[in-house]
Order: structure tokens, then sequence, then C-alpha cells
């Protein structure tokens, strides 16, 4: 059943079709318990993926897969060189996350563009456009590092060949990973004239509101260190307290002063080390190495920067305390922005003339719209999360509200086939 | 070439004939930078186990595996029921650990067997009593917890049953690797009449005061706790910082916490987290558990309850300050106490006559004597390690002290042969 309040839907969405889209990508790596394991370039990453490519087939829009492993189907309505609207998000998971994050993103992309053929179509009506589903490669940056990797390769912000050399924690690289899973593309995919992305809003927000839909029209940045830190290897036992060079210690050090320094800052800065890896890691072994990654992340540049000069402090210190040495391996950055403002008026007046609210929101965590934005105008829509919850099971957007953001997206889209992108895109 | 100072060895051992077989045991895991990787029950170690049987049946000493895989050798000079006196160490390693933890007291127990062998043949003299070389399971505690699992089954103090279903970090349990290297045994070995256990310090006390050899009369205490934070799974961008449930923090704070509690103990406490684990451990996750292994370790029973009861506060609050739970998962207690004063007089007698001091020192460290010595006299002898390394592929005893320590074991059991074990055992 669609959105209680739209019935004057320019082009209306099948909400049932969007739900059994769901369903059938929810079985490529989810459990009955809601959980959702489809790391990039898994096997069952591939499975989803190959399903996508045979729904694009049957639908009539063609697919490109790019050298970093991107996923488009294009569908043409208005000849080879109109502009190109790009939708779309991921369908890659973190380990036992959630079935909406990224997936709802794709699916809704497919179910709009269809809408909107099927409205022209009846109406009998020239596009002004054509239309692309998207589906990046490693938004997620759960099985490789960084997060956002296929898109951030598709805008030129990332080299290829780096992005095909980053390895998991297993030593397996993208580039094995994605012949393994024969998604090593060979095509070229342009920039599109603009690019629309529906996501889960993924905190409690539009939860706690009571409203169902909102518009990120900033996103905060965020600055990510891999740090190890170099210890020396010895018998838990017998070594001397005072001869210990405990590189997971140092790790403790540093971890507990990143949760102290947001204190200082208010709402406005989110710190966290989500990745331990420590080495040898036995229980008799005084740790040699302990690797951290390291997340900063603030909508505003001052704070990012001077947090990083406070985690700088904070590193030597642990390492001093600790008697260890410590090695940066890499540092990522993204920048805080905002979102396009045409496709944020765009997106408020559609959803608008649903009766909804539009709540502007700040997007913290990273999003492939987000690495598009350097490139084209870009957008990312959100719709409720449960309780805020995402990145876990019980991860969960009703089948209501995403056919409504399924919804406004479809009538953005048939407002840019009929009145083209002028001023908005 | 023999230490130096021994010339009136009264059972000459061989020294060329124990380096080969040092040398051909390290073939086994070892690597030419001087690493070791045979963790216990692994493919290699089923291979060093192989040929130790090779090596037993071709010198006449009968085999026999214990449900456990603990491997024995055992050879008759007296008669059936004469009293065994045991010898030996373990052949496991920790993962990149050195080549002589462990696998010296092993090959040095064939060798001074040998060598007694040979000399009461050449005298056409009787032995008081029967050999037996033991290579323990697991002592090391790395792949499967708890340490000192084979000779603690043997004891009886640990259960069979529950030895055999401790599973390690891939979920693989004791049972399963005993069969897939064959060495799930149905042989029942007796408690022998005494333990002689040769081993490397471990530590620098030998090394720095220039001495060779030394007796551990003493074992410190052990403490272990497997300690879980229980948290919540959420993505570290959007969460409220004030709404996460970090389970590494908690564990961050509560290894500042065991740290800093060694400073009220002077030099006699240790404390250590060797192996944390984290789950999912994604870098944009914010953790949901953390698994430690903690090890408290004392020769005083004072000090170790003292530091339980401390630790026990640390954990409470460094759950409340992440606002996460907890939860014990296994705790492992070994006492402190005493080897025996009659092997620990010979030894010191025996050492003496070379010349050499025979320093009393404290064992940290478990040994697989430590669980022998609750039933029956039980000595682990010291030789020294350069530089006081352990578990690290730099870990060094070289080919004159492995000599000097396999004469002080062979002159040992001459004498056990020659006088019996009456006073001593």
């Amino acid at each position: 059943m669609p959105h209680p309040t739209v019935t004057n839907a320019k082009a209306p969405i099948n909400p049932e079709r969007l739900q059994t889209m769901m369903e059938t990508l929810s079985s490529y790596g989810g459990k009955p318990d809601g959980s959702m394991n489809r790391q990039t370039l898994t096997a069952e990453d591939g499975r989803a993926r190959d399903w996508l490519g045979r729904w694009f087939a049957e639908h009539g829009f063609e697919q490109s897969v790019d050298a970093i492993g991107n996923q488009f189907g294009a569908l043409s309505l208005a000849g080879p060189n109109a502009p190109v609207v790009m939708v779309g998000s991921h369908v890659d998971s973190q380990p036992n996350g959630g079935r909406f994050d990224g997936a709802l993103g794709v699916v809704s992309a497919c179910e709009a563009i269809l809408a909107v053929r099927e409205k022209l179509a009846a109406e009998n009506r020239l596009s002004a456009c054509n239309f692309q589903v998207a589906n990046w490669t490693n938004e997620e940056g759960a099985r490789f590092q960084p997060s956002l990797l296929g898109s951030s390769v598709f805008t030129g912000a990332a080299e290829l060949e780096w992005a095909l050399d980053r390895i998991d924690g297993d030593g397996v690289c993208v580039r094995t990973a994605l012949q393994a899973i024969g998604y090593a593309g060979t095509d070229t995919v342009d920039i599109p004239a603009a690019l629309i992305e529906l996501h889960i809003e993924g905190a409690a927000t539009l939860f706690n509101a009571g409203e169902t839909f909102g518009i990120f029209t900033r996103f905060w940045g965020a600055t990510k260190y891999r740090l190890a830190f170099l210890g020396r290897q010895a018998h838990t036992g017998p070594t001397p307290m005072a001869e210990r060079k405990d590189a997971l210690l140092a790790a403790a050090y540093l971890m507990a002063d990143l949760r102290a320094m947001v204190a200082d800052h208010g709402l406005d800065l989110h710190t966290s080390v989500g990745r331990l890896e420590v080495y040898p890691n036995s229980p008799n072994i005084v740790p040699a190495e302990a690797v951290l990654f390291i997340e900063l992340r603030s909508g505003s540049p001052d704070i990012l920067a001077e947090a990083e000069r406070k985690m700088k402090i904070s590193i030597e210190q642990a390492a001093t305390r600790a008697g260890v040495g410590f090695e940066v391996r890499s540092i990522d950055r993204r920048k805080a922005g905002s979102f396009a403002p045409g496709l944020i008026a765009l997106a408020e007046n559609t959803a608008q003339g649903f009766g909804e609210t539009a709540r502007h929101l700040d997007t913290i965590g990273g999003h492939d719209a987000v690495a598009l934005s350097s490139v084209c105008p870009a957008v990312v829509l959100a719709v409720r999360s449960q309780d805020g919850v995402i990145h876990h099971p019980t991860e969960l957007t009703t089948p209501q509200d995403q056919a409504f953001g399924t919804q406004v997206v479809a009538d953005m889209l048939y407002r840019l086939a009929c009145e083209g992108l002028e001023g908005v895109a």
C-alpha cells in the first residue's frame, strides 16, 4: 500500500513490486533475524549483483560495469546526447548489518525509474533526460578501506590502481575480489548531470519527530587514521612490567583520550575506534602491534582540524606512556560540505506536495552522493529509521516509508523528465 | 662441543646428536629468521610429533598417546614394576615464537636418556628405574585456552571431556584437531615417580648474572579471566556520542586500570591483556563486544587475591563509564607453590659438581611441571636465555648452554638409575 498521504502522485510507483524486489535482494546475505551479511565483493554481493543485472536485462536497462566494479543500468528515454540523471546507492552491507542501508537506494531507483517510464508511456510524452541506476562498490568500507571506494574512483578523487590494491583483513585485494565474482569491468561511464540517492536516515531525528521524510542538506567531514602502535612481543609471565613494550596498552590510553576529547565540543564532534587489530593476539604474549582504525567526524572543518591536532598529541603521549613506537599507516580526509540547492528544493517541493514535511538534516556518515557532490549536483533523501538504528540486524524502515521515499524520487524524476534539468541540476 | 666446564660427566651426552635433533625438530614450523610457528595440534605440530614417534621407534622407546594427545616414549631398563622417571616438556609453540621454548625440554630428555642407557650398558650396570619422555599437548595456550591443557588432564586437574571441547578462534575443538593429526590416543599412562623438565629461563636473570644454569624452586600463581564487555552495535557516524555503548572503550578503560594496578605491588604483580577480540571489528561500527584475555600473576597468593578484588571493581567501573554490560566467560586459577626439595637438591649438587652455580629462580610463566607437581615430585631446570627473550623469533639459548642443561639432566638421571629414588623423589 502506498504511503497514506500520497494520492496525488504524478508517476505512481508500485509498492508491491518494490517490496518484492526488496525481499529478493534481502535473500542474498539476509537471515531470518533481520541480519544482513553482504560485504562488498563477497560471493553474496556477487549474487546480489547478478540478480540486479538480470533485472536490468529484463526491464530494458543497459548494464555497464566499470573497472572498480561499479554497476550501472541505463534506461534511454531521450536519446544519446540527453543529460543523464543517475539514481542509486549500494548493495554492500556491514558484517551483521541490516537490510535497508544501501539496498533501499538501489531498489527504489529501479522502481522509481520504472514508474516514470510507465507514466511517460501512458501519456505519450517525451523525456528531457535519460536515467541510470547506480550500485557503487564498497560504500561501507567494512571489508576494504576506505569507504565510498567505488564512487571515489568514479569521480577521480581516488586513483583506480591504488583502489584496486586495497586489501582486506585476509590479504585479498580489491582487484582479486572483483575478478572472483566477475565484476572487474571495462566500461566507461560518464559523470551524470545529477545524482539522487535515497537512504535510510540511520539516526532517530525523523523517528522521534514522527516524520517520514527528510533531506540531507549538509554532510559532515571525516578524518580517518589507520594508526599502528609498535611494541615488542614478550611473554606475559616472566617479562618484568617495567620492561614491557605493550602496543595494546598504548591503544587503550589513546582510545580513552579520544573519547574524552568530545567533551570539549558539545555535539559537534564524534570520535571512534571501531576496528582494532592486535598482533600476535595470544593470551600470554605482550602485544607487539596494535592497529587502530580511528575516525574523527564533525560538521565544522575547524573542529575537525582541532580534534586532529589534539589526537596527535594524545598519540605521542600514549606511545611514551606505554614505551612503544607508532606509525601512521594511512590518513583519509573527507571535507564537510553541502548538497545541491536545486535538488534540495525539488525534493522539498515534491514532499510538501504530498503533505509531508521535509526536514533538513546533516549526514554524518558518508554516502556515495557525498563523493559525487564534488563533480555534479547531488542530494541524499532520507526516510526514517525505526529507533534510529543502523548497521544492526534490527535496522528497520517500514514498507510504507520505503514506498513514500520511492514515490518522492519517482515524482522528482518525472518532473526532471518533463521540465528538464535547468535550474535544478 | 660440550660446555667447557663439563669434563667429569657421569653419563656424557653427545652434543652433536643433541644439535642435530634440535635442528630437525626446528624444521617443523621454523623459518630462517628464527621464528617458530608450531601451534598445538596444527599440521606442523603433527609433523613434529611424527618425527618424535619415529625417533622413539628407532631408539627402542615404546610410544603411548593418551586421549588428550600427550605423547610419551618409554624406555624400560628396570623391568615392569620399577618406578618411572619422566622427563620432557612440549613441542608446541606460540605464533611467531622461538625454537627453544619447550622443544629443548623434549629433545634434551631424549638425549639424556640415551646417554644414561649408553653409560649403564658400558658399565654393565642395572637401573633402579625406567625412563619416559613426555611431550605435553597445548602447553602454550595460544591456540586453545587454558595453557598446560595436556598436563592438567594427565594429573586430573582438568576433565578430559571439557578439555576436548575447548575451541580455537576458528571454532575448531581440541577433539577435532587431535583427530585431524592422528593424535586422539587411547593409551593410559601412569603418574610417574618423578618429573624433570629442562626449559629455557625466559627471563634475563641468568644472562645478566653471566650464569648458565638455574633451578626454578618456586612457581607463581596466575588468575586468568576471559571477560566480555557487551555494548551495542551502531554506526560510528550518526550515532550521538552520548548514546553509544562502546564495548571496546570499556576494554580500554580496564586495560589502563590493570596496568596502573601493578604500581601498588612493586615487582610482585604482573598484569596483562595479551589477546583482545573485537566484534564486529569494522572501522565504522561501534563495537558490540570486546573479549579480553586477562592475566594476573604473582608469587604471593595474597597479592593475587587483592589484585583480583581490585580488578572486579575496575571491571564494574569501566562498564559503567562506557555504558555497557559485561560477562565473565571463564576463570582459570593456578596456585603459587614450590617444586620438590629432593629434586632441587639433586640438580643443585649435580650442577655444582660441574663448577656451576645453580641459582634459585621463580618461574612466573606456567610449565607442565607445575601441573605435575600436584601429583608427583617435580622440578624445572633452567638454562639461560640470551637477553631474556622468549616467545619471539630472537629467542636464543646457545648450543653450549643447551648441552650443559642436558648434561645436568643426564647426570641426574644416571644418579637416580644407580642410587634409586629414595629421598629424592
